[in-house]
């Protein structure tokens, strides 16, 4: 395994120019940021990017650059980049299109050299937004500067507490990587990503890729351990052979998921207008996709939650699976959502239905989907669930309700206040719901340690409400949570097909 | 329209005896319930149905019984049926499976009419249970007692504040009303709606449909003037016959879901054991469901998206749509949802684009999906909406983003603290926030009005996180918000072929 991931990382590196990879450094780790075309005028982009910045929590030198400025917003401002006294590790241009190749030249002469250039009105535009973008790309280019964008709502880094993106988006450290060729998508993901605990390590919103492109994000995101998967939103691919090389070489070392938009005429010729990328041919996306051992997801909500269990369980050595479900209806729900999803669900051999007699009363199913009959005491939960995780024949366990049911333990608590006729006693009451939360915690941290043990995902699926977490830490490691049964079955579909994909190469 | 709602409750009427639709009556609306197996011991059956019913609020009398108490939890209790001065409108039944044909006996004794037995271990455990399933009702039957179950989480009826549910679940009184041959799917249905404030009329938890079956739910539902759609959860019908003909007549007035366990062999064998009904050919219920006009819902997402939906806003003329969105690359991804879903996007008209150019900036894309290149003033929005809604080219409209940036103005608001750097002020945050509440509630309130004046449906998908309401209220009637593009996309297309339905049986 280690030495497989030093082939990777070498293959990675080959790929990466190391003065390229020391700008992205300064991309996403910058120590000092100038943001060119700073205001104060609340809703302007300038003022946005200031606020979000500081409101990230920033721990490094920020830079308002505005010419009629003495300070915004309480921070001491710049009339122009030369006149900042420190280094500046990234510029962020929010002015107009026509003023940014000044901008990038001033940049050049102040040694910047990682650039994230939020402006539209380039290629996207017209043709002589596109001569534009060409010009500030040779500027960029003759002197040294990376760039992200144009057209792009900006990067994030989480480890770097750095939001220098448009919108005021906060979510969790975490494992998952964003790229993402529309602003309002990525950045959709962190916030249903945040609402759902998904942690974020990096988000580039690659915009125009006028110089860099999705796949060196791909290549760094593949080279830094903050990322433990990588999520790709792409409307079009404009260098498709080097882009298929940094593929291979980053999902040999950990899973990268794409979503492709034009599966349909009409999304197709919206993607062409929109970032002026070739859409290109849906099932070419998808076949390329597939030789270079990325996952394809084919809507948002699949795309987030395979996102998030690729950086939290391991990889499932088959589509072999086993379900274990607190409700029969669920289990057949789930049962029937494995299959369109292409997993298959091994029947039950003698000696673990004779295992799970002895744990079970006698009117249990006796079938896969294992039906728990509300058998809610967690030592025997587990216990099912373990002999389910050493069956040879499975190498996933979808588990449904046995987690997430917080809601219910509320109303619960809420229904004996009103049976006692009592006034609220909070403190019962909050005494309670914490030893629910123990329990919850208690089988959480034991699923970590099966899931360990044996090297196999076990996929939980909340049957509660309003608990929207789907990350679990536990002392033994992360627990995946995911919101519905198709929701866990595509996971795994996933995750097994990546399997495929793995042995496929060696 | 009356005419046709007029032939509609005359058909549906005339499929059911006036003699069960009053004891339908005393099964949702009793004034008073006996709990035949009431018990303090916690987390026991008896238990959770007198807390249940208590904390739903039950405004009737309610009496436990148990032969061993003279009171439970504080509420006077019975030793027998018999012993209960007043008349019993509905009694619960949660006692062992050989108890329950006695028990039967006395309700017969008591005039009880309506009764729901909760108990399992009959048909779908065994013979023997098979045999004693016959003989309740047998008694049943004989004895003028309509009965719900065995086998069954409970029935609900929100304007009667029952919850005489096995599980502490409280939905909002609302328009949808849910049948479910699974305990536990119906009330995660419930669950989820609750989180999603999806209002419910009516629970029945139909179990192993010994004597009252899905159709005898689904006929009194399409009288009831509370039930706006009809949820339903199916593993198999025995009656078929007799299912289409009353679901004929209720699709006739108002629309119904299915959502039919059993696509995979592994889930249709799952589904035999679990309720012990006929499974049967998926493909050929499907065409049954299409027969009828039911909309059929294939995963639990789309059946609780849909349900609110179609109790919510008009029913599109066609699957004609046009979208309006706050992103790019959301709109492309709505275009690939809706093309799957099998909607149609017209070309903007030249008069439209030229409508629009008066509102837009001159680089907007004059396409559909019109992207609103972030242009939020509420009137410029509104009227791009009236323009779209009053093109009749289309008969509906997706808006993306236009709601539900809750989240995003609240993340906003944190940063301007941080800026300022003073303490946070929560009377000028609270200021804010409503503000930005009054100003979404002025755009829902008149998004109401386009739909009402149009009779097009308006589906609002939010791009926020955490709000996670489907149903707003307003002055003009209620809004749908769905929770993302492809929910919008299978909204409209289910309810497009439910006109379709209706125009081919005119």
């Amino acid at each position: 395994m280690s030495y497989r991931n030093q082939t990777a990382d070498d293959a990675i590196k080959a790929l990466l120019d190391p003065a390229l990879v020391k700008r992205l450094d300064k991309l996403f780790f910058p120590k000092s940021i100038a943001v060119i075309g700073a205001s104060d005028i609340p809703g302007k982009w300038g003022f946005l990017l200031i606020s979000n910045i500081i409101g990230g929590g920033f721990k490094g030198q920020l830079y308002p650059i505005n010419p009629k400025k003495d300070s915004l917003m309480g921070i001491k401002s710049y009339k122009s980049l030369a006149d900042i006294p420190g280094e500046v590790d990234m510029a962020v241009m929010t002015i107009p299109a026509k003023a940014v190749p000044d901008a990038m030249r001033e940049c050049v002469a102040k040694r910047v050299e990682a650039v994230t250039v939020i402006t539209s009105g380039f290629r996207e535009v017209d043709e002589e937004g596109a001569e534009l973008e060409r010009e500030i790309t040779k500027i960029a280019n003759e002197g040294g500067i990376s760039f992200i964008g144009p057209n792009t709502m900006g990067v994030g880094s989480m480890y770097n507490d750095m939001v220098a993106i448009g919108s005021p988006v906060f979510p969790d450290k975490g494992g998952v990587a964003i790229i993402s060729q529309s602003g309002n998508v990525g950045i959709q993901f962190m916030m249903w990503g945040a609402a759902r605990n998904i942690g974020v390590s990096f988000f580039a919103g690659i915009g125009n890729e006028a110089q860099l492109k999705s796949s060196d994000f791909l290549a760094y995101f593949g080279m830094r351990d903050e990322v433990k998967s990588v999520a790709m939103y792409l409307e079009g691919i404009n260098n498709g052979r080097e882009f298929m090389d940094v593929a291979r070489a980053v999902t040999a070392k950990k899973p990268v998921l794409a979503m492709k938009t034009g599966r349909s005429a009409t999304g197709s010729a919206a993607a062409a207008s929109h970032s002026g990328s070739m859409a290109g041919a849906y099932a070419t996306y998808s076949a390329m996709f597939k030789q270079v051992g990325i996952m394809h997801a084919t809507n948002p909500s699949e795309m987030i939650s395979v996102a998030a269990a690729a950086a939290t369980v391991p990889i499932p050595k088959s589509n072999r699976t086993a379900i274990m479900t607190f409700g029969g209806g669920w289990g057949i729900i789930a049962a029937d959502e494995c299959d369109v999803a292409g997993l298959t669900m091994p029947k039950l051999p003698q000696y673990l239905i004779d295992e799970i007699d002895k744990i079970l009363p006698p009117f249990w199913n006796r079938s896969n989907p294992v039906d728990l009959v509300a058998e809610g005491e967690p030592d025997k939960v587990l216990k099912i669930m373990q002999l389910l995780a050493d069956w040879e024949e499975v190498d996933s366990i979808i588990a449904l309700g046995v987690v997430g049911r917080l809601s219910f333990i509320e109303n619960f608590v809420e229904c004996q206040r009103k049976v006692d006729n009592t006034p609220i006693n909070v403190e019962l009451k909050a005494e309670l719901m914490s030893d629910y939360v123990r329990r919850e915690n208690k089988i959480l941290t034991e699923i970590a340690a099966i899931q360990n043990k044996t090297g196999k995902p076990i996929i939980n699926v909340t049957l509660g409400s309003g608990d929207n977490k789907s990350i679990f830490e536990t002392a033994n490691g992360n627990v995946m949570v995911a919101a519905s049964p198709d929701d866990a079955a595509h996971i795994i579909s996933q995750l097994a097909g990546y399997h495929k994909y793995l042995q496929s190469t060696k």
